[in-house]
């Protein structure tokens, strides 16, 4: 995939570091334009910066320039705050004055819901696009430097906080610029850039985002967002983070109907299911988060830690009722927390001398002072199965300095749960100063270690197996769809779906199409009582409610009578469908039934589905989801997320399904929704019957839905 | 039940608002005795202190005492810090003396895990009793009056913080005396009195909870458990609280197993299982929440606000993306937000002047300024489906003294959701000042407004429906229960079980206890084909199993056949188990399988438990559980919170199952469960068929274990 060119990332890059930035809609007076100026100043003599106005020769005390035209050089950045009307023949001018870049302040485009806008804002899209000038916005606030200390932004609190190793990207400016800015600084976590996209009419997100991978000093990648314009971009972009171990943690808008109504509202950008962002995530190793607070809490876990070693956490705190607390969080989360072996608690009970609780959660009481405190961690951290080290404490900064010094010598995570006032500066200052990841709350910390451990697993399995190949398909398969596509109507009957299914390797039970009752007599016998008769019709896709289906039909007589009752009843039902004849199916005992599924998500294409079947699906939406292609570790975790999916491993002296099978056609029908994602819209195999191990899967139903036209399923 | 007596909560009483404070074990170091003497002598000219030591012949300036013997006056309280094996001489000086009541600060009873050590916590609570010297503790950090600034406690952080309307009551001292009393500061929230009750060897939280009931200047109570000690004492407590609108939020540890075993080494108190805290909070009003942060926000919440009105919540924010977030997060949590109507839509449009987004939730963007902002909230306020505003800002002082007065003027709910610095002063000191409830995230405010809603909801209802009665046993019922109590074994058989069952209008099938295959046949005519046989042994539970069941008999023939084949089935599955008979059952058809069932809590006794028969409840502990006895709308919710029983709603064209018939099979199943505590154990009706509408329910199998001695059921 080339979804990044040489230029669009130059373009980002003089935008995030420019020497030349002009503001047009340039003011004296403090609203966007003017601060704007404002911000760009404070970059001192290492930017020159240009105001653009008619109505004023100068601004702040910097000449200001009527026109962009008349620069006396190409600005890096054009900061644009003009009415909405009057942005594209300002981005016209940049093109001209050859500038790098631009960012669109200006608000008034798609999020005000109406055409017009919408369409212009596609105008600027293309124009950036067309001209290689790239914009940044609009409905956005601008881009911060903060290595350099240079803010090409509108935001009411320029210049909060200081340097470090993590990088925002947020759609929201004035949570960019807001909450994420203060809250940063509230824990001492620096940022090397900032980018706020806006409504992203043509950098988005995951553009910064390839941008600042690429920047030694960014550690993490720190994204809020509300609606994702390129969901398959967005994946590219996460194996690239995956692939280089910068982690992407991300606070995305979109867990209720509420949430993305609004979220629609102000960026106008499609906000996908939930539950299918949740498993692209998953799958692309990116830590979701629920809260800006959070995110930044896991941000600076991640940025200050070394890589994990192990997944044992091990606490300990002064307070047994902290420890309980904090266990319990972390226990809710499905954390480890290893017993201690008997050396560790050897050494802490002849330090503690019987007071306080030598185990896991440790429990010292005030009776650990500063000599025997450090011991404690030493020992605790020490433990074989112990990668994460979790202190519950308050103390003053000479504990904080002795927990920086037992981090300087490890390789384990250190990471502390303050406990104290959240304004306390002895200690705690100290402890954000020499990076140590600090948590304000059990469950704040027992969410962040979750993130870094699924981290660490989802990194590792995405590296392991490498990207999913999808082989390119056989003649007979291109033939096969060959075939869909120039064929009449929407929807494949069930022997055409499964005929079609046979090309992938997806095997089902063993059938024929007949046209007379003899013929299906015939089958019968070749198949072997008892069989399963069906109506055979494209425009009866729900045969039990039309009476066109009977199960366990055990001898020729019934035959006949099933048979005529059939094509009877689906007569009655529809009296204009087509009837291209009557299948006789081998009747599937002994299995577990499961559904396997694929729909096209408009933001991330084909997404295979797999859950329980029957009313498990509808009752518990016990499914599992994931982008496609899979790879084998990902089918597997398919299976484990489903809850019920426990039934196929031997339940209750049922015996254990064919797992392997399962995963096999999990994967070829992921492989399926790649290859025909133009062609396919929807696929259904339920119920699959999973058969007792070493007998395999075998589809009963299947059921096939193009799409309308090709151009429709890739929109 | 009276759970209190005046005495003791005149002990309580003493010990919270001392005159009198001797501190045994007093020292001038600040280890614990020494803190305990600085921490009383704070009170000034208020309370006289007493120091013991015979050690010393002053401490701090204040004259020391060689025994509590030769004090001038009785105490009001006695801080005892002596080793753990000199407490039950200091407690019986106590009484000689006088002494109203006893905090005991020495750690090493129940919390060391060993048996001796839990005789002497046994010990103390025992002469507490009897003495009328009631006990705090032991192992705890003591008590603080807020009010009057008198702490009678050991913490190393006595003084933080004002007075205000929550109480504490905390099992955890380090906990009450660390991260709530700092927390609570960083919030500007105040306490009326703060409660540490360790190990609880006497009084309890709930001891300490009724008191400050009493407290007119306590709003609402906030509670930190590791383990409740009685939980029917608690229930009790909960439901006074709910009858004076006094909310109780309470922290619970054992949310996991990891949690729970911390707690277990550090109380020593019993952790009961967490669904069936869990439910009975539910039904008791009690809020409960994750963290202390969360506790200490959603009890400002409550004690600021008046009652609610309406459970609708409009949202308000200068940020698109921060109203989006918020809107997401309290979607999730089950909240409405309504639609704004048309006057408030265009009044905001009018201010916003075609800017932001006048919408539920707003975005007012940097527009709305000082004049136009408090109107907007005024508009998003009047709201008629309005019940809370939420306000997202980090606005100055003078935005902050606008919020006040709308809240000065409105009977609607104002909560601040603050975007800013947590370390902020301006505007942010101001409203916690001005006792509007503030929230450090979007998380936390949907959060604490689920909490206020749910209390709101249960509080309501609990109220509304009185205490649930549970009538006298009847004279038959009493027959029933008593010819069990003299009878052998331990467990009934199935038809046993039915027929004491139906002493409580439990409807189950019709059956007969055949003892020949002619007495079979006979009751198969008189039940009607087709029949369900069973062995009837009070050895074999698991009649499939051993082949002893059989069901869908339809005729004289297949009768016959299957009961000499139960029979020798039986016979070889267990050949010493006793065989009553052959049971002759109707089928039932046509129903939906739920299970019905009674279990014995060792903390709140009789728990009722209903879930959706088969895999449903293994594979997604889909259940719902309550202490019985249940009130109708308990047993609706009971229903309503399985998410499987929307199957009983008429499902895919299924019948409605008779869900009255079924809530009032749970209230009697509830009542038996109160009747008979001491004489059963365990109760199951699975499967309870539920049949179409106005067709009722039927038990179909029934197990009811006895308790081994009625004491053993109690204890």
């Amino acid at each position: 995939m080339t979804s990044w060119t040489p230029e669009q990332l130059h373009s980002i890059h003089r935008m995030l570091n420019p020497s030349t930035i002009a503001v047009v809609g340039a003011t004296p007076r403090l609203q966007y334009g003017g601060r704007f100026v404002r911000a760009a100043l404070q970059a001192g003599e290492q930017v020159r910066v240009y105001p653009v106005n008619p109505r004023y020769t100068e601004v702040m005390g910097v000449t200001c320039y009527p026109s962009l035209l008349e620069l006396p050089e190409p600005p890096d950045v054009v900061g644009i705050v003009v009415p909405y009307d009057q942005v594209m023949r300002t981005l016209e001018e940049c093109a001209q004055k050859q500038a790098g870049s631009a960012i669109v302040i200006s608000a008034g485009f798609a999020e005000r819901g109406d055409a017009g806008r919408r369409d212009l804002q596609g105008q600027i899209g293309a124009f950036a696009r067309e001209s290689g000038v790239r914009v940044c916005g609009p409905n956005c606030l601008g881009v911060a430097n903060l290595k350099a200390n240079i803010w090409a932004c509108a935001g009411s609190r320029a210049r909060v906080g200081g340097s470090g190793p993590v990088a925002l990207v947020s759609q929201s400016g004035a949570s960019a610029f807001g909450p994420f800015l203060t809250r940063a600084a509230d824990l001492k976590l620096g940022y090397s850039y900032i980018a706020s996209t806006g409504n992203e009419a043509d950098l988005e997100s995951s553009d910064f985002i390839r941008y600042l991978l690429d920047d030694p000093d960014t550690r993490v990648i720190a994204c809020f967002i509300e609606g994702l314009k390129d969901g398959r971009k967005f994946m590219e972009v996460a194996r690239i983070a995956a692939e280089r171990g910068k982690p992407i943690v991300l606070l995305k808008v979109g867990r209720s109907a509420a949430g993305a109504r609004a979220a629609t509202s102000h960026t106008a950008a499609l906000t996908g299911a939930d539950a299918v962002h949740d498993a692209v995530f998953k799958q692309s190793a990116v830590i979701r988060v629920e809260d800006y607070d959070e995110l930044l809490e896991t941000a600076q876990l991640l940025a200050y830690s070394p890589p994990l070693t192990r997944e044992g956490v091990s606490i300990v705190s002064h307070s047994g009722g902290i420890s309980s607390l904090t266990a319990d969080k972390c226990g809710q989360m499905g954390l480890h927390l290893p017993e201690l072996t008997e050396p560790t608690r050897q050494g802490m009970n002849e330090i503690l001398k019987g007071f306080g609780w030598a185990a896991n959660p440790a429990d010292v009481t005030g009776y650990a002072n500063s000599e025997s405190f450090p011991q404690i961690l030493q020992l605790m951290s020490e433990g074989p199965e112990v990668g994460i080290l979790a202190i519950a404490s308050s103390g003053a900064d000479s504990q904080a300095q002795q927990v920086i010094e037992l981090r300087d010598q490890t390789d384990k995570v250190v990471s502390f749960l303050w406990t104290g006032s959240i304004t306390a500066t002895d200690g705690l200052n100290k402890l954000k100063e020499g990076r140590i990841p600090v948590f304000q709350s059990p469950e704040r910390l027992a969410r962040g270690l979750r993130g870094q451990i699924n981290y660490h697993r989802w990194r590792t399995r995405c590296l392991d197996e490498g990207r999913v190949q999808v082989p390119g398909m056989s003649p007979a398969q291109r033939d096969a769809i060959g075939s869909l596509v120039s064929r009449e109507g929407h929807v494949l009957t069930e022997y055409e779906a499964k005929q079609f299914l046979a090309h992938w390797d997806v095997p089902g039970v063993r059938e024929q199409r007949t046209a007379t009752a003899d013929e299906a007599v015939a089958a019968a016998n070749a198949i072997g009582y008892p069989v399963v008769v069906k109506v055979e019709s494209p425009d009866i896709p729900h045969k039990t409610e039309a009476g066109a289906l009977r199960v366990g039909v055990r001898g020729e007589a019934e035959l006949r009578q099933a048979y005529a009752e059939i094509l009877q009843n689906a007569h009655r039902h529809a009296p204009t469908a087509r009837v291209l004849g009557v299948l006789v199916q081998e009747m599937v005992a002994g299995g577990t039934e499961v559904i396997v599924g694929l729909s096209h998500d408009p933001l991330f294409g084909p997404m295979l589905l797999f859950g329980m079947g029957g009313i498990f699906v509808e009752l518990y939406q016990d499914v599992a989801l994931r982008a496609c292609p899979v790879s084998e570790s990902d089918a597997r975790e398919m299976i484990q997320d489903v809850k019920g999916a426990r039934l196929l491993q031997g339940y209750r002296g049922q015996p254990a399904g064919d797992l392997e099978a399962l995963v096999q056609v999990l994967m070829r029908v992921s492989r399926l929704g790649i290859q025909c994602e133009r062609e396919i819209q929807e696929l259904d195999l339920n119920p699959l019957m999973v058969l007792p191990q070493g007998q395999g899967v075998k589809a009963v139903d299947a059921l096939v839905v193009l799409a309308s036209s090709p151009a429709a399923a890739s929109a």
